[in-house]
C-alpha cells in the first residue's frame, strides 16, 4: 500500500455489450429513494457550493464527504411510510482541513445549510485526499537535494516516480500532518514497486504542502526489474499456461435494480457506496416461504478497517503499518472495473462517486460488479439407494450472487466480494493480489545474507518484505429484529456413566451466553464451539432460537509486542471476533481519525467500557486475518490469495430454505454458434 | 451413512450432448496404458475367472478387488522406458471371505495366475459388499419377532425398508463379522431417514447372513415425515426461491485426455479409481516455462479415511461411528453423476467399475466428471495509478479445472472436488449435503425435554443427531523429486533492540525441521507457523528451498476421550497434520481392514515407530475436520456445507507462473440466441 495518485477512471476495452448501470446517479433513483442511499453527483456539488459560499475565501480541503445516516430508527420506521424524499432528512458529514485545524461540519441538503461546524481536536488527522498526495509527490522533482541524490545514483529523474506513505505513529508529543515520500526508478517498466530507491527518506507536511525533512542514508542498488514487465502487449515468448475463457449464458436477466436496491432470487439488499469503505450492504434481508416475508438478517455491513503492518524494523521501513481504510480511504481507492476481466460477462456495472480535495465530486466508473456465478457448485443433493429396485437422484446446482469492488491501495489490490446464497448464507471474501513491497538491497543470492532480512529474497536485490493484513468487517446483525444475544455453543466432552453402555464418551453443546463486551472477546481456535448471534425473543417451531452462526475462515492474530504503538493503534485485530452495543458513532474499529492515531479510539477502547450485549442492537465485528510469508511465485505479480467467512442461518428458518427451489434450465450449449 | 445397496446405475435424464468418456475401458486406453490405470471390465472378468478355477467349489464372496499398485521406483522409471504394457508388471490384490476367513490374494494378469494367497489373521474385517448388505437388509422381512414388532406399531410392513450398519468395536474379545439393521418407515416417501423406526436392533452375521440377535426396546413415535418429500415433481407450491441456470461457453475444448492421463493448461496428472476410496490422482505435475519442463508434485492422493462418530452414547446409538471408507467403500459408494445439475455442461464424465460380491465387474457411469470452472475469480490483477498521467490495468481472469466425483454413504452425500489451478495450487475440497440421520423421540417442543437429547429437535419427534465428519487425505508429495523435508516456519515475534528505531517489535520466520514423525505431529491454529514440504537437495536461483506450502481450512479435532474405543480406532484425526516416510503398505489410516478394527494398524500406531523424515520420500496426512451440530436448516435436505485446503508453490517457481499466462477470448454472449 503507497498512495493513489492518478485518476480513477481506467481505460476500459469495452469488446461486447456490457450492462451498465448508474443507481447512484440522481435522475435514474429518485423514485426509489433510500434513506441509506450514497451521496448523489449533484448531492456533492450541493455541499460544495453550501460549504465555499459559507466560508467564502479561505483556502480549506475536503478530506472527507459522506452521507451522515438517518437514526437507524428513522430508517427501520420507513417500511410504513411514505418512500418520498422529502419525509425523510437529508444530510451529509463533511471533514474539512482549515489553517491547519479538522472542522467537522454537518450540511442539511434539505434546507441546503450548514447545520453544524466544529473544529476537531485530537491528535489524529483525516483521511488523505487523492489531490493532496498528488501533491506532495511531486515535491521532490523540485527540491534539489533529492534531485542531487537520484544524480548520485545514476539515475535519470525523468524515470523517477514517487509516492506518498503515512508515517503512523510512535510515541511522539506534538505532530505535524506529515507523510513520507519514497520514489521508485521505473526506468521503461510499469512495475515500479519492484524498483524501490533505498536510503532516501522526504518528509512532507501536508498542511504546507512543503518538504520538511530530508534524508539520504547511502546508495543500495536499484534492483534490475529483469522479468518483471507485467503488461500483456509487452511480454515476450514463451507464453503460457493457455486459459480458456468463457461466457456464461443465463437463462434469466438475474438481479433486479430497484435505486439502489437488489432483489435477488430470496434475497433483498441495498447497496451503498463510501469514500472511506466501497461498498456498504445495508437491511439485507431473505424471504421467507413459509412466514410469507422478508426476514431481517444484517442492517449494514462493510469493511471497518484493514491494517497492514510490515514487518521491517529498520530506519527506513519501521513506520510502514498502514490503515488502509482510515489513511488511504478504501472507497477512494475504488478502480474501475474491467468488463469480462474483473466480472464475467454477466455482470452488470455500478458508477461512483466521492469528493475531491476541492469538494467537486469524481465519478469512479464501473465501481461495483454484480453477477450471478455459476461455479458449478451443489447446492443440495441426495441419490437414495436404500429402498430396494429404486434409486432417487435429486440435484439442485448452485447459483449466488456476487457483489465485488476493487481497492488498490498502491500496490496492493484487494478484491472485496459479498456473496449472497439462496440457502440464506452471506460469504465475504477478500482477495489478495497486485504487487508485492520490495526492499532493495544489496543481496543476490540467500547465502550473500550477512545480516537480518525481514523477508524472502524473490529475484536479484529484492526483498519482498513479511507483513500481515488484517481485514475487519462491521457487521450490524438484525437477527429477525433488533433485539439479539450472542452465544457460544461450547462443544464439552461428557462421559458416559451409563454401566451397560460400552462407550465411554460423546461431546455435547453447553451454551454459554455473552451479557457483556468482555464475553464477547474471542480468538478462535482455541476450543471448540460454535458463535451464533440470536434472536431471544423468538422461537421457532420446535422452539430453538432463531440465529446466524459465524463461519470462520482464514485467521491470524496480531503478533507485535502489547505495548509496540503498531499494536496499540491496530489493537482492534487483538481478538478476532468482538461484539458491540449498536452505537451510531462506533463504526470505524481504528477510530474515526487514523492517520496518526495514538490508538485512544479504536474498538479496544470502546470496548473496554464492557457493555451489556444480551438481547441488545449488536454488532459483530469480525477480522479476516493473513501472516504473509512472501515467496517468489508472489513476484512480480501476486497471484490471488483468498480469505473469508460466512454467517449461515442456523435454525432462522423452519427447515431448508432451498428445498422447494426452482431453477430455470439454460438453453443448450449447442445452440450457441461459436463466433 | 447407513450402508447401500441398491444398483448404482442411476436413471439419468440426458437432456443436452453430454461428454462421455470411457478411458477405464481397455479398448480406448491400451495404447496409453498406466501403471497406475485402475483395473479395467475385463481385467476384473479375469480375475474373476482365474480366482473361480483356483477355489472352483467354494461358497466365497470378493469383498475387495483392486490394483496391486507396483512399487513406486518402477513407476517412476516408466518415463525413460517404453510404455508398452508388456513391460511392466500387472496386478491385482484380492481379498476374499472364504470359511469365516479373510484371505489375502494376489493375481498376475500377465500370466493368469495366482502370485500369493494367505490368510489374514486379525480381529478387523474386511470392506462390507453392496451384495451382502442388500442380502442382510431382506433378513428382517423373513423374521417372525420383526414383523411382530412393526405390526405392534401399528406400520405397515410394505412400506419398512432397512438398512445395515456396522458395529464398531467396544472392547469385546471374540466377535463374528456383524451388523445391525435398522429400519425405517417410507409410507409413501423416498426421505426414509427421516422416519427412523426406533427401538428395534436386529444382529446380522455376515458369514453365514442369518440374523443373530433381536431385541425390541419398546415403541417411540415414528416423526410423521411432513414436509420432507425433496422430489422435484412432487412438491407442492409455494416454490421458490427461483434461480437462473446457466450454460458455460467456453472458448476451448478444456483438457485433454490421454488414457487416463490429462492434461490441462500447466498441468498433467493421471486420474485412478478404487472401490475403496473412489477418486485417486497420480504423479500430478506442473509445466514450468523457464525450466521448459513439467516438474513433480504429487505422487499420489486420494481420502483414505472418512470418520463419522455420532454423539449419541444411548443403548440404540452409541456403536455409530461409522468408517466410511473402510467400512462402506468411498469407490463403491460413489454414485452416477447428474449431466448440469451435479457437474456444469461443460463437464465431461468418466465411467467406473468394482467387482462386486461374486466378482462380475459393476459399471458406475458417470462416476467421474472433470469440468473447467469459470467463477468469475480472478487469477492475478494490478491497477497501477501512481505513475502521473498513465492508469495501467492489467486483469486475467481465473480458469481452474475441477475433478469431481460423489459418494453416497446412505443418507450422506460427499462431494469430493479436487481442483487444479494454474498459479500451482491444488485445492481440495468436501461438500457435505444429504440428509440427516435423526432420531424419533416424543418431543414435539424444546419445552417437553425431560432428558438429554443428543442433537436439535429440527421438527415433530424428530432429533437430527450431532456428529463429526473427519476426512484424511493421503497426499505423498514428491515436491521436485522423492527427497522431500516437512518444515514448519514459524512466525516468532522479536523486541527491537536498536535504540534510535521507535518501533519496539516485528515479527520473523525461525524454521524449524522435523527431523522425525513426531516432530510433525500438528494441532493447528495453536501457533502461527507456515507449513511446508520442501526439497532441501534443491535451491531457487536466490537460494530458497523448492517448496509447497499447506494452507488449512475447515480444522476440527475429535473431542472423545483418549480411551474411548472410537477414538482409538479412529486416532489418525487426533492430529490436522501428521507425516510418514513413504511406506506402500500405509495407505489406509484407520488401517488396512477397518470393520470392527481395535486401532491395532492406525497412521497413530504407525507414527510411533517415530521414523526419520529429514530428506525423504515422505507422506502428508490432513484431516478435513467438521463438528456438526445440527440445525432446522439442515433438514430435510441439508445445504452443502464445504470445507477443504489447499496446496499451494512457494519458491517452487523462480516468479509467478501465470505472468504470462495466455487467455483466448471467448465468443461474445449475444452471438449466442437462446433457445
Amino acid at each position: 500500500m503507497a498512495s493513489r495518485v492518478a485518476s480513477t477512471s481506467s481505460v476500459l476495452l469495452v469488446l461486447f455489450s456490457i450492462f451498465i448501470v448508474t443507481c447512484f446517479s440522481p435522475t435514474l433513483c429518485l423514485n426509489q429513494y433510500h434513506p441509506l442511499d450514497p451521496l448523489t453527483q449533484s448531492e456533492f456539488n450541493q455541499i460544495k457550493s453550501i460549504i465555499r459560499s459559507s466560508y467564502p475565501s479561505q483556502n480549506f480541503t475536503f478530506q472527507y464527504v459522506g452521507l451522515d445516516e438517518p437514526e437507524k430508527s428513522t430508517v427501520l420506521s420507513r417500511n410504513s411510510k411514505s418512500t418520498a424524499k422529502s419525509h425523510l432528512p437529508r444530510r451529509a458529514s463533511v471533514v474539512t482541513r482549515l489553517n491547519k485545524q479538522t472542522h467537522e461540519i454537518t450540511v442539511d441538503l434539505s434546507t441546503h445549510s450548514i447545520l453544524s461546524s466544529k473544529v476537531h481536536n485530537g491528535n489524529a488527522y483525516p483521511l488523505l485526499t487523492v489531490d493532496g498526495q498528488k501533491l506532495a509527490n511531486e515535491l521532490p522533482f523540485k527540491y534539489q537535494p533529492f534531485i542531487q541524490s537520484i544524480k548520485k545514483r545514476g539515475l535519470t529523474i525523468s524515470q523517477v516516480v514517487c509516492s506518498g506513505f503515512t508515517v503512523g505513529w510512535f510515541g511522539e508529543g506534538n505532530t505535524r500532518r506529515t507523510i513520507k515520500i519514497n520514489c521508485f526508478y521505473t526506468n521503461g517498466t510499469v512495475n515500479l514497486f519492484v524498483r524501490p530507491v533505498e536510503g532516501i527518506t522526504l518528509v512532507v507536511d501536508l498542511d504546507i504542502m512543503k518538504i520538511v525533512h530530508y534524508s539520504d542514508m547511502g546508495v543500495v542498488p536499484v534492483p534490475r526489474g529483469e522479468r518483471t514487465e507485467y503488461q500483456a502487449s509487452k511480454q515476450m515468448p514463451p507464453f503460457g499456461p493457455r486459459l480458456n475463457g468463457a461466457s456464461v449464458l443465463s437463462a434469466g436477466d438475474g438481479f433486479v435494480l430497484d435505486g439502489n436496491t437488489i432483489r435477488w432470487a430470496n434475497w433483498v439488499f441495498h447497496l451503498g457506496f463510501d469514500v472511506r469503505t466501497g461498498t456498504i450492504i445495508s437491511q439485507a434481508s431473505i424471504y421467507d416461504l413459509d412466514k410469507k416475508k422478508y426476514r431481517r438478517v444484517l442492517y449494514r455491513g462493510f469493511v471497518s478497517e484493514l491494517f497492514v503492518p510490515y514487518m521491517n524494523p529498520t530506519a527506513d521501513w519501521y513506520y510502514k503499518t498502514f490503515f488502509d481504510n482510515g489513511e488511504f480511504g478504501f472507497g477512494q481507492s475504488t478502480v474501475s472495473l474491467e468488463p469480462l476481466t474483473d466480472c464475467p460477462n454477466n455482470a452488470k456495472f455500478i458508477d461512483a462517486y466521492y469528493a475531491s480535495q476541492d469538494g467537486t465530486p469524481v465519478k469512479i466508473s464501473n465501481a461495483i460488479c454484480i453477477f450471478e456465478r455459476h461455479a458449478g457448485n451443489i447446492l443440495w443433493r441426495h441419490t437414495e439407494v436404500t429402498i430396494p429396485d429404486e434409486v432417487i437422484t435429486e440435484v439442485r446446482p448452485e447459483v449466488t450472487l456476487v457483489v465485488r469492488m476493487i481497492a488498490v491501495v498502491g500496490n496492493y489490490d484487494y478484491i472485496i466480494d459479498w456473496e449472497f446464497k439462496p440457502c440464506g448464507s452471506i460469504k465475504l471474501e477478500v482477495g489478495l493480489t497486485g504487487v508485492l513491497e520490495t526492499e532493495g538491497v544489496k543481496y543476490t543470492h540467500k547465502n550473500q545474507i550477512d545480516k537480518e532480512v525481514y523477508g524472502t529474497l524473490v529475484t536479484d536485490n529484492t526483498i519482498a518484505v513479511n507483513h500481515d493484513h488484517f481485514l475487519t468487517y462491521y457487521l450490524d446483525l438484525d437477527v429477525d429484529g433488533e433485539g439479539n444475544t450472542f452465544v457460544k455453543n461450547n462443544l464439552v466432552t461428557k462421559r458416559v456413566t451409563d454401566p451397560s453402555i460400552p462407550r465411554k464418551s460423546y461431546w455435547t453443546v453447553v451454551s454459554e451466553t455473552a451479557k457483556t463486551e468482555s464475553d464477547a472477546k474471542i480468538h478462535l481456535g482455541l476450543k471448540p464451539s460454535e458463535l451464533v448471534v440470536v434472536n431471544p425473543n423468538k422461537r421457532t417451531k420446535p422452539g430453538n432460537h432463531i440465529g446466524y452462526r459465524l463461519i470462520p475462515g482464514s485467521v491470524a492474530a496480531p503478533l507485535l509486542l502489547e505495548d509496540d504503538y503498531p499494536h496499540i493503534r491496530g489493537a482492534f485485530t487483538k481478538y478476532n471476533v468482538w461484539l458491540t452495543p449498536y452505537n451510531k458513532s462506533e463504526k470505524w474499529a481504528g477510530g474515526q481519525y487514523v492517520d496518526q492515531s495514538r490508538g485512544g479510539d479504536t474498538l479496544a477502547v470502546w470496548s473496554l467500557r464492557d457493555r451489556e450485549i444480551e438481547n441488545k442492537d449488536i454488532v459483530l465485528w469480525y477480522t479476516i486475518g493473513f501472516h504473509h510469508v512472501t515467496c517468489q511465485e508472489d513476484f512480480p505479480m501476486m497471484p490471488t490469495l483468498s480469505g473469508g467467512f460466512e454467517l449461515r442461518p442456523t435454525n432462522f428458518f423452519e427447515s431448508s430454505p432451498v428445498l422447494k427451489v426452482r431453477i430455470t434450465v439454460p438453453p443448450p450449449k449447442h445452440a450457441c454458434a461459436l463466433a
